[in-house]
């Protein structure tokens, strides 16, 4: 009867199978879904309104939660002169070889090179130093917006790019706990931001010395599962130690008059998060997006019978206006071009969480029809009920996606205990696989070339569990997880 | 009876008096207050969070309203390849002279060097001309928050510096009048958000073609009057013709077949809206900022006699918390190092639109005590009028600060009919002179040579009044702004 019966194939044979190819898969959802698009810059991407609208969503949902841990936004410059960025030896050395130069400004050579800002901590480093000359000036918790640039020679839309936009906290604190505990605070705010409102189940640990941040004391990440096995580095936090305090000279007189260093750490996520969107929620159809982050939760088509712009539409436009006034996003699709048919797919093919469709025969039932992105359930909901169980609708998709995210995690998840176990798990792309370590890097990177998995990160507050390394049976304290990632 | 009695000047001696040194006491202004900061990269600021905080409030009300009129949001990159830059004649002759070059990119020169955007009218034409097939694809309404750079010489913190923030809307249309009808609609907009969030009137008018956008057909401007007598264009609004449809091929197939360029605009403000804030309602004290745009509306400062932290300090707890419930910005200042003296003085700096003082006489008698930023008139409140009369008295300050500007501007507005009257009157800096111009670039550049005035534009709808050019004496059909200009 109604038009969702009809064959939809029709429409969306121009997206690759994710079971034929997920690489070509995630291109095709981008491009149809309007996300993002190539530029003529090489590496660089635009991202389109949609996408773009994903991204207002994210950041409204995290700056809202570092404002609410006492966290302010400020702006520091996009270019950095070359000698600032050799002062910290680690950090040069992971940064240097991935940046753009500017050479001349107007029509003159520069004197000093300029890098494009990779990220900011030498640039906010050294105003640290300037603004902190008191343990009353401390803690610093400061936040920015920006776009920042690395010179990738392979390069994929969000999830790797030359230029990408993120956010980059740096705070500086008094002691080293205080510093800790933050850089902890902010790891289990991104864990929470990601499972809430992203539903997307993560594991949160800490990397291993040849994964940490160049220039870190040591740094956490949290770390997903795509639909196709691979794993992504969601979001990350580092504990700078004093590192930075000392190659930028961030000092301050203590409450016992002496002069100390400061304790400093930072974090970050990025765009790569829709990415990651994309690939955990995703299929064959298309986008599939959590309701917290959609930018239109809802769409409504309404069936063009009879006199329809008299009856149905403004039905329609009523129900938008309820809806509307609750705090859903609502998009009324009431273009005449198209066929309700047409529209449907084009609605799931951008992942909007639930569709209604409005019809005569419908009003006269004083119903619309309704149908989850997710589940494809469909069900007539009365008028009169709209304002309460379309919001109750959203909740249920926003958790049946973590549930069946976390469910798609469990189910690619194993464990392995010796060497011939770990080789034979790592065929293929099964997810993660959890296997003591010896804290190696040397094993690490014999795991690495051997099977191409990473050590992800080692869970945190998991119990010391004496074993032996799965790699080169030594003595070993940590399971950590491994996988194939991107 | 009140510290607010006791003597402040003390506390503000590092302001230079704007009638000593205008633009040292701006510059003042912006350390003290903490909005900027000089960073270690040539002419460009560091934004400091209070600083920043008032541009997220300049965003969040432009943005609303960029919304509300059917415009989205996007990202486009933030390098330009030189080629394109080269592709619209006008416009390359105007940005080449003062763009960033990158020439390097991790170890490697580039083949083409590309630019650090200036202002993004060729990358956007760019893409538009990829996703504009048909007439139904129009219009395109976008809109991107960005960073720019434009390698300047001489900087000032947010007036002038190398790289600023801004927004920059570009859209294509169908047809000429469209094109102008959003243009229009665009200007209306900046000078409604400007004479109400910002309290800062503003003449809106259309630019001469000397100084109109590069590139563009014509360029409308908004003109304010800051406090030294000297304009600041504080937004533009470019119809840009065909002419960007024209160098990057925008074409679309129109209702009648045929294939059509589209006629496209783009317009910004940028955080020179925060110098301009500064400069229209700033006094000896500091900074004066209208509450709609304020990081804090209200400043709460308890007087600690006693066992103040168990009387006082609730007290203000609970009024921060019945405030911030009905949407105030609250900041209750309970530090203990500072005396409320010294409080009242740094918040006033820090332009604070109302303090209310609280101590245990207060509260005995059920009542606050205030004190606005902007007149320093002081009445006391009754506890259970607050929620009442803050709001109320918020309004009033935003209506006065717009009034005293509007009043300061028409007292430094006069007219001239001959050369003689124009060159006394644009002695010293007096604010607006308008005098009538026969339309040539000769006798605007002749005036600008004698007097250092600028054409800043030409009123809106104004009618056309026959006279003679205040320069050449030759026929003059329309009256324009003059004045020196920031």
């Amino acid at each position: 009867m109604h038009l969702s019966e009809q064959k939809k194939d029709a429409f969306v044979t121009e997206i690759t199978p994710q079971s034929e190819d997920f690489s070509r898969w995630y291109l095709d959802v981008v491009r149809r879904a309007e996300l993002a698009d190539y530029s003529p810059v090489k590496g660089c991407m635009v991202i389109r309104p949609y996408g773009y609208a994903i991204w207002e969503n994210i950041q409204r949902l995290l700056d809202g939660r570092f404002k609410a841990t006492g966290h302010v936004n400020a702006y520091f410059p996009l270019f950095i002169p070359e000698s600032l960025l050799m002062k910290e030896k680690e950090h040069v050395e992971g940064f240097a070889p991935q940046v753009a130069w500017v050479t001349r400004g107007g029509d003159e050579e520069l004197e000093e090179r300029l890098i494009v800002r990779p990220t900011s901590e030498v640039i906010v480093g050294t105003m640290y130093a300037k603004w902190v000359k008191s343990w009353r000036d401390l803690p610093v918790l400061i936040n920015q917006w920006a776009n920042v640039v690395r010179w990738e020679k392979v390069t994929r839309p969000f999830l790797r790019t030359t230029e990408f936009l993120w956010q980059e906290g740096h705070t500086a604190h008094e002691t080293a706990d205080e510093a800790e505990e933050e850089t902890l605070k902010i790891l289990a705010l991104y864990k929470e931001f990601a499972e809430r409102e992203l539903a997307m189940p993560v594991v949160d640990g800490m990397k291993s010395d040849s994964e940490k941040f160049a220039g870190a004391s040591h740094t956490f990440s949290i770390e997903a599962l795509m639909g196709d096995g691979r794993a992504l580095q969601a979001g990350t936090s580092h504990n700078l130690g004093q590192n930075f305090a000392k190659a930028f000279e961030i000092q301050f007189q203590g409450r016992d008059k002496t002069i100390q260093h400061a304790w400093t750490t930072s974090w970050g996520v990025s765009t790569r998060l829709i990415g990651a969107l994309i690939m955990t929620h995703g299929d064959d159809s298309g986008l599939v997006l959590p309701p917290a982050v959609a930018p239109h939760q809802v769409v409504i088509v309404p069936i063009p019978r009879g006199n329809w712009k008299e009856t149905v539409l403004p039905t329609c436009e009523a129900i938008r206006d309820q809806l509307t006034a609750i705090g859903v996003r609502v998009k009324l699709d009431a273009t005449e071009e198209n066929s309700p048919g047409w529209k449907y797919a084009e609605w799931e093919l951008r992942g909007v969480p639930l569709r209604l469709e409005v019809g005569p025969k419908d009003i006269e039932k004083g119903a619309v029809f309704s149908a989850r992105r997710d589940t494809r359930e469909k069900a007539s909901i009365p008028m009169a009920a709209l304002t309460q169980r379309v919001p109750a609708l959203l909740q249920a998709i926003q958790d049946n996606l973590f549930a069946r995210a976390l469910e798609f995690r469990q189910t690619h998840t194993s464990e392995a205990a010796t060497w011939a176990e770990f080789a034979a798990a790592m065929e293929g792309r099964p997810g993660f696989v959890m296997a003591n370590w010896c804290g190696s890097a040397a094993c690490e990177a014999t795991i690495k070339a051997e099977t191409q998995a990473t050590l992800r990160n080692i869970p945190m507050g998991s119990p010391r569990v004496e074993g032996r390394c799965v790699k080169c049976d030594g003595p070993s304290t940590v399971k950590a997880w491994f996988a194939k990632a991107y």
